[in-house]
Formats: C-alpha cells, structure tokens, sequence
C-alpha cells in the first residue's frame, strides 16, 4: 500500500483536536472520530470528515488514537464497530493515549497480529502547543512505521523523540515524566499551602522561587494557578488520580519503589473524593489547605 | 557611625568564601573567619585579613554570617569570643544563614537589644554563583539596614529581593525553596531509578525529560550527577536532613501539612544512616536503588 496524506484522530479531546486540526492545515485529509455530536459538527465546520463510529473512519493510512485510557483504546479498536476490523492491512496506529507500558506492549501485540504497524507515541505538551502542531512526542516503534507517518508525525509535533524499535519504550519515558509531573504539581501545592499558612504573600513567594532552585516547570506553571485561584480545567485532577495510579502499579510489577509517587497519588485521590476531581489538577492544593484549616484564593 | 566599605565574613565555607572573595573584588577590606587553619591561610594569599576567632573580626561595618546552623550561629555572635561584644553599636548583621524562620526571628531580636541592625538574608545559588558574586538574597528587613549594606548586598549578589521590613520573611520565603528543592532532589532520584529499574537508558530519560513538563531545576542539575555516577558532594545529603527536618519541624508549629516534605525527609534521614550523610544529595537515589534491588551508575 502506498502512503498519501490521509489520516484518521479519533478521539477530539484537548489533544486529539490540535493534532487533527494541525493535520488538515498540512494538507491532510482528515477523518475525526468522537462520541460528541457538538464536536463533531465544530470539526465538519473545520473542513474535517466526521465519524461517530471508528469502523466509518478506517480508510485513513495514519490512524491516531487520543482517547483517554487503555479500555477506551481497546474498545475503538477491537470492541464493536473497532476500527481494526475495517483498516487496511499495514496501516499504521499511532497510539497517543496515555497508558500503562505493559497495557501499550499487550495492544500493540493484537495489532501486529492483526496485520498492523503500531507507533508507540505518547505526547506532552498541553493543549495550546497540540493547536499549534507543537506537541512532543516520546516515541518508539520500527523504523519503516515512523517511515510511513513522518509526514503526519511532523504535522502535529514540533519534536519527536525516537527511543528505539521497540514498542513500551515511548510508554515508559512518558511515565516516569508523568511521575515527575505529578510529584511536581502536589509539591507546587504543599509549598504555596505552607506559604500561605506562614504569612507570606503568595505572588511574591511564586515570583521568588520561580527563578530559584526550587523551581520546576509544574512550579511554574500550576503554581500560578494557585496563586490567582483559578481551577478552570487545563488538565484536571482525575487524569493524575490516572497517571500516578499507572506509576504506582508499573513500579510494583517492576519491583521499584516509588514513595513521593504514593504520597502524590493519595492527595490526588482524597481531592477527587472531595469532588475536587474535574478541576484543575493544581485544586490539589485545596486537600492540602482544608487540612491546615487556611482559605487559600478561590476557596470559598 | 559611617558606612565605609569593611566587612566580616564568618564562616568561609561553599557560600561564604564566594562571597569574600567577591567583596575583596569590589574594593572591601575584608575580615574572613573560619576554624580551618588551612582555609585561613588561602584567604590571607587572595589578598584578606584572616582571623579564628569572631571577636577579633568585629571592626567592620558589615557582617555576615555564612555559617551551617543556627547553633554555629550562636556560637559565633554571644558565644566565647564571639562577635557581638566586640562589634560597635550599629553594625549591620546579614544572615546568610539557612535556619528554621523561628529561630532567625529570635536570634535577630537578640542582635537588636544589643543594639545591632540585621538583615534576615538567606542565599541561593550555589559555590560557582557565589564566586562569581552572583548569588540571589532572599531578604528581609529594614530599610536603614539596607541602605547601610547596600554596596557589599550589589557585591556579593546578582539579585536582591526585598521582602519586607521584617525580620523572618526572607527566612520562610528560603524555606519554601528548600521544601521544592528537597522534595525535587528525591523525586529526580525516584523518577530515575525507576527508570533504571524499567530498563530504560538513563542519559535518553534525562534527554527528554528535561525538555518536558516533567523538568525541574533540580532535575536538570542533580539529575545528571546521578546519569553520570558522580555523587561528589556540592551539596551534601545532610544538608537536605537539617533543611528539610527545618521545614516539616516549622510546618508543624504553624500547622500546616506537609506529606511530601516527610516522605522525602525519610528518604534523606535513611541515605544519611546508611553513611551517605557527605556525599552529593543526589545520593538519595542509592537508598532506593538498593530498595529496587538495583545497581545505578557509580554504585558498586
């Protein structure tokens, strides 16, 4: 099969809309699938083809998944209406979601078996960067994939790092960054909550250590989330309930021990219990204050 | 009394023998004191004027106290033959200290009934910013104070702050970073270990990720010492079991909460009991390499 410039996103979430709408600026025909009608009709309106189904959608010879978790995965893939089923022999599945390495190694297993090339390429970046066909891409997979969706890979990435040929790689590196990540957010969160509780003016505080040893890309970046009390959703507490969940389980398969990650994880999930779970992952910070009986801004 | 440009500097350590040599540059007669006689006279071969003992040191106008603790601290300002007896009324006392807020506000408030100006002025930065003179101060006091010590504060810092008049701000603010800057030591230590333990290239997750959301300031500097194996200390990991045992000791006084402090605070107490108190602080990482039942580079 010859590879042209068709290519299939499903799923239009905040990621999987930059780099679907990135693929149409390249010239791509693109073909986007989601479960959302309003989404869809916004990606009509784009200049997108769209699917409410995966299977309607598998003429495409790049086919990315940015669905949220691993079941979603296998369910647009294999469940009813799957796209495998429907692709092409020899369509290449980049798989974006955010999944736990031995689930990314089990998946990418059933699509070779189903006669399929696989690129394991979890991303970063944020929403704005995947708008703007920027995201970072932490991939691995055979040489004669990445071959093949180059042109798709360098629409929506403005770097892709290669990791080696062998699929989990790419799954692996995005863990241990959304390990850091985490650890990072919840300690942005411990440090401005005792700021706070000491007296001291969070935005000379966030000003100080942002250009100091202390700081941290999350530092900087959620830290000023705190400090203006706005949780509007970038990235919300449940995916880190989700990815620091992934870290805890791989590093018991993997026999590693991983406290902070732990420690991380459980003021994550106490803020979820607190209904804390749609807000911004910074809102972490609001278990944090409760506990030291403070009213940080934005808390009510 | 006039503001001329003589200053004392107690204790030449990492932090302190920077900032002497940076006021010899600027043209200060410099008064530097130290217990190792070796250090004494390499200070009298730049061009200072060595001394034992504090009291002796006390003609100058300004005088910072570069020493580990708030016991030296002591020692050194109302101990035998301390400075404070000596030093005429109105001189300037800078704190570049690293202690817990509580005991900066009562020993300034000591230095002040004896009749003393003080500046509450914790550095950051490390031994190569601090030759250089470029250290960032983390300060806090008086106007009068700082107007004294202005040209000596220029000659040793690259950057100022000024937090307030008073006392005890610049040491909390100081705190904040150490409880980050501890906490992303130990979380660059996990995050790289387990790495290791998942059979991921170390050098490449240190490439990525430094680059990504998952970054640190602390990631990227004591990261590469544990990529490379090289855990000569520039800053050892007992300092982290005093900053940190600083941080979580102030946060229960001021009942605030803390986990990650804690957790990371273990982590350090555990790496100082197995006998890696002097190596580099990214030596935690050896105690949970040796959990994971691991080798990481440099280990043997």
């Amino acid at each position: 099969m010859a590879y042209g410039k068709t290519a299939t996103v499903i799923g239009l979430g905040s990621m999987g809309w930059g780099a679907a709408l990135s693929l149409i600026r390249a010239g791509f025909l693109v073909r986007g699938v989601d479960i959302r009608p309003d989404v869809l009709a916004r990606f009509s309106a784009e200049g997108g083809e769209a699917h409410a189904s995966p299977a309607a959608a598998a003429a495409s010879e790049i086919i990315f998944l940015f669905v949220v978790n691993s079941d979603q995965a296998r369910q647009v893939l294999f469940g009813e209406d799957g796209i495998v089923a429907a692709a092409p022999h020899g369509s290449v599945f980049v798989l974006c979601v955010t999944m736990a390495p031995s689930q990314t190694v089990e998946i990418a297993g059933q699509l070779v078996r189903a006669g399929m090339q696989v690129i394991d390429a979890p991303v970063s970046g944020g929403h704005l960067k995947a708008l703007a066909g920027e995201m970072t891409i932490m991939g691995s997979g055979p040489d004669a994939a990445f071959a093949a969706a180059e042109e798709a890979l360098a629409a929506v990435a403005a770097r892709v790092f290669r990791l080696g040929e062998e699929i989990g790689l790419g799954s692996r590196v995005k863990m241990i960054n959304q390990l850091l990540a985490g650890v990072h957010i919840a300690a942005a969160a411990e440090a401005l909550t005792l700021a706070a509780r000491c007296g001291l003016d969070l935005r000379t505080v966030y000003d100080v250590i942002r250009v100091s040893a202390g700081s941290s890309w999350m530092f900087e970046n959620r830290g000023a989330h705190i400090v203006e009390g706005d949780y509007t959703p970038r990235s919300a507490v449940n995916i880190f309930v989700k990815d620091l969940g992934i870290v805890a389980a791989e590093a018991g398969r993997e026999g590693g021990d991983t406290p902070l990650t732990r420690t991380a994880l459980a003021l994550f999930q106490e803020a979820a219990a607190a209904g804390l779970g749609l807000e911004d992952d910074a809102a972490v910070a609001k278990v944090l204050a409760e506990r030291a009986g403070l009213r940080l801004p934005g808390m009510e």
